[in-house]
This record gives C-alpha cells, structure tokens and sequence, in this order.
C-alpha cells in the first residue's frame, strides 16, 4: 500500500535533471502545505539524487515564499564533495520563482564514541496517554497521531499568559510507517507555535527558517520501525517579530533520534 | 583605531559585483582561520549588499572545506525579497572552488509582544570571575577575553568522561568593541568543542554547519555596547562522528541576544 507520505514525496525526473513534485491536499495546512512536508520534499530532492554521499546529517530549510498547492520543480546541486561529507544546496520553485531554499549536509557515518545527553524526560507510554480525539482542523494533523503529555494547546484562548512554552507529545505517523530521514524530518515541525501557547492568543505565524540535526542513521530509523517518538519543544526567545524553537526527538528506548531548532515570524 | 575584527571582516568590491576578502592570521585557529570569524565574514558579505533589506534574522553557515589562509572571493544572492524579508544565499571561494556557503533570512522588525523564556544563570558578575590567564595556544583565543564560570576545558586529559557538557563564561572581544550582528555571529563561536569536555581527550573536530538566530536588532546592540555577554553552551547527542550544540548570548541585564546551534565531525 502507498501511503499518503510516500506520495506526497514522490519526485519524477525530468528531461533537464529537475524534479518535479506536487503539494498533496492531505498534508494542507491552513495557507498551503504543512512545513514539515515542504522540507521533507526539499530533503527528498537531495536524497534522490544518484551522486549522493552518506546520509544526512544537517539540513537547513529556508521558506521563502507560501508554497502555493499545485505542482513544483525542486533542484538540487552538490556544491563541494569531499573523501566522506557533501554539501547541498536545493530549491523548489514554481513559476520560475523560489519559493523554499535549502542546504543540506550529507557524510558516511562512522562507528564512534556516543553518548545522548539530552536525556529523554520520564513520561508515561504511550498506551498510557489520550488517544487524539476528533479529526484537527487542518489535514495535515491528521497524518499524524499525537498522544500529548504536556503543553496542550491552550483550553481558552484568554491572553492568559503562560510562564513557558514547553510541550512534551508522543507522535508518529497516521497510519504508521517505518521511520526515516525524510519523515523525521517533517516530524520535526509537528509543535504547534510556542507563541499560541506562551500568550495564549491565535496570532498569525509562518516559520522562516528552520533546521535539522539527525543523529541517527537509516540502520537506527529502521530500527525504530513505526512506533511512537517522543517529541519535546520550547521556544526561547520572542522579540520584534520572531521567535525561535529548540526541539528533540527519540524513540521509545531513549535514543536521541534528531535535534531541531526553528524561527517563527509571528505578528503583534 | 581600526580593530583587527573591522580588518578581519574587511570586504571590497570587485568590478563582477564580487567581493574581495582575506583571511586575518589574528584571527587563526590550529587550522585555518578561527570558525567563527569565517561565519562573520560570509554575513558581512550578506550585509553589504546595498539592496540589503531589514536586519539579520536567522544565518546558516556550512564549513565545506577549510579555508586557506589568503585571498577568499565573496558573492551574495538575494534568491527572494517580499515586502519585508529577504532570503540569501552567500558563498566564500577560493581558486574557484566553493568553500563555505551560507543562508541568510533578512527582514523588517517590528515591535511586538516579546519574552525571553531562556533565562540568563544566576552568575557572579564578570568582574568577580577570574581573568584569562596566558594568551591561548591559538591566535584567534587571543581577540577575546572570557571569563569562565564553569565548564572548563579538563585540567588533565585523562579520559575521565563527564556526565555533561555545560559551559558557561562571560566573553567579549578584546580589545573591546561596540557589539553588532557580524561580531556577535562570531561570539557565537567562541566555545571550545563539547566532546573534548565530555571525554576529557582532546580529538580532531571540525564545525560542519552553524546556525544563528538573531533576537536583538542593531538598537539593542548597540545599546550592550562593548560590555561582557554571558554565553552558555551544551553538547545534545554524540553519535556516529558527528555532535551537535546549543547556546545562548545574553548581555549582562540578562536580554538574550541570540540562540545558536552548531553540527560538529568529530573523530574515535
């Protein structure tokens, strides 16, 4: 069975080397896609390309422009390729006009010394948490099945303003599929905006920026199969405009899985 | 009197719309030049540009291959500007080869709600903190004067691994210089690699990519003047060749002036 994610993703070659891709309804967001997906297909464009080095390691996506649904072309060139690491840069443009940017770092992972200092918080399993209830107000949430520990989106939306924005959920993909590079990376831009949780207020926002570090190679994301991840984020600072957000990923045993960082462009 | 920071980041137009630069050996580290000082170079070169909209928000930096000491050819591309940011790409070459590449988001700020949830430690203040002691055993050590709180590199390299890899100092250039965005991206720089904490050994590292988000705008900066700021790093996850780290830049009333994440190879 194709899953909406795996189609969502596809990319077709195209007689001049570009790809081309789609925006897929089931990811939509409330102006256009979900960020999350849109870096996933930038990601993706690097990782179909037949002269890539490794696995990803660092990927930055810049959304320049609101993705409008519809087709797109991504290119992706290796700007430096050295004995074990390459860099990328990347585009998805329509109409001739880039809409997002991206750079990417790929290398061969080698076996070293390890250690996750970011340790997982304790929480309850995932069997333990609620069950998402009704169907979210955008489709892209319900590609994903949330189970929150804390840091729920405010019950009232009062200007009751929250000492801190952290928020702490069991998250994987609906319906569940075996983990990789590309859907961890759009599972890295699941948190809704610190901003919404901090004030307490729905103001308009659109993420600017946003990165990736993965910590864990295909061998490890296979590993973790389809089973829940637990996701923590907070934002750090809100000033003129933006703010930023620092996230991790793991995995049920505990295993740093991916660290992320974003900044929001909010309004008021 | 012109600093050797001004001098370091020195840039002049060529008649292709280039811009012409060199590494400063005040700024040298073991090998190369000092990263940080790289990272201020390519956003200065993103700075001149005289169709520059706004101030700088968010800045990725890849290390794609060492930089000799020389000559180094700057471009700057504005790949979208909307009405109030702008979306670069920026490259530093040498003999034609692409050695570093950067994103920038630029934009207009404007004044909106705003917290800092990263709180500045309690600290003793810098003047209570013990002075540097010797000149580093690198140039570029020498350009800043930090006064370390904890998180001190091993007094003895004994393999004793430590359970976390938290540093925390004051620091400032020295001699003294009015704080902006190209000094303060270099500052996010400053801390020595978090494995060699970690581990007590002293392995090869090199920064892959690093990443800046801006929280304080050119008033603000100007406003810390050339006072200490208060910089707090840590190591997330080490695994497969590859660390990464988050930190923290606030000035000493405690205003966080940036957040920073950097990617790190590093070897056994």
């Amino acid at each position: 069975m194709e899953r909406d994610f795996d189609r969502a993703i596809a990319l077709v070659r195209q007689d001049d080397g570009s790809l081309l891709g789609h925006t897929s309804p089931a990811y939509a967001n409330m102006v256009g896609p979900f960020g999350g997906m849109i870096a996933a297909q930038v990601l993706n464009a690097v990782l179909r390309q037949p002269d890539r080095l490794g696995e990803p390691i660092a990927v930055t996506v810049n959304f320049c422009a609101a993705l409008a649904e519809g087709p797109y072309t991504a290119v992706a060139r290796a700007l430096r390729t050295n004995r074990s690491t390459q860099h990328w840069f990347a585009e998805l443009r329509q109409e001739g006009q880039t809409m997002i940017t991206a750079t990417a770092v790929t290398a061969v992972r080698r076996a070293t010394w390890a250690a996750d200092e970011q340790r997982m918080p304790d929480a309850p399993a995932p069997e333990q948490c609620p069950a998402p209830q009704g169907r979210g107000f955008v489709a892209w949430l319900q590609r994903y099945e949330m189970r929150l520990i804390d840091g729920a989106l405010p019950v009232a939306w009062d200007d009751a303003e929250l000492p801190h924005s952290i928020s702490r959920l069991w998250v994987r993909d609906a319906p569940p599929r075996p983990l990789d590079h590309a859907a961890l990376m759009a599972l890295c831009d699941v948190f809704f905006p610190r901003v919404w949780l901090r004030r307490a207020t729905r103001v308009p926002v659109g993420t600017v920026s946003m990165t990736v570090y993965f910590h864990a190679d295909a061998e490890r994301l296979a590993a973790t199969g389809d089973d829940y991840l637990f996701a923590q984020a907070r934002g750090q600072g809100f000033r003129g405009g933006y703010f930023d957000q620092t996230a991790q990923l793991w995995n049920r045993r505990g295993e740093l899985l991916a660290t992320t960082h974003q900044v929001v462009y909010y309004k008021s």
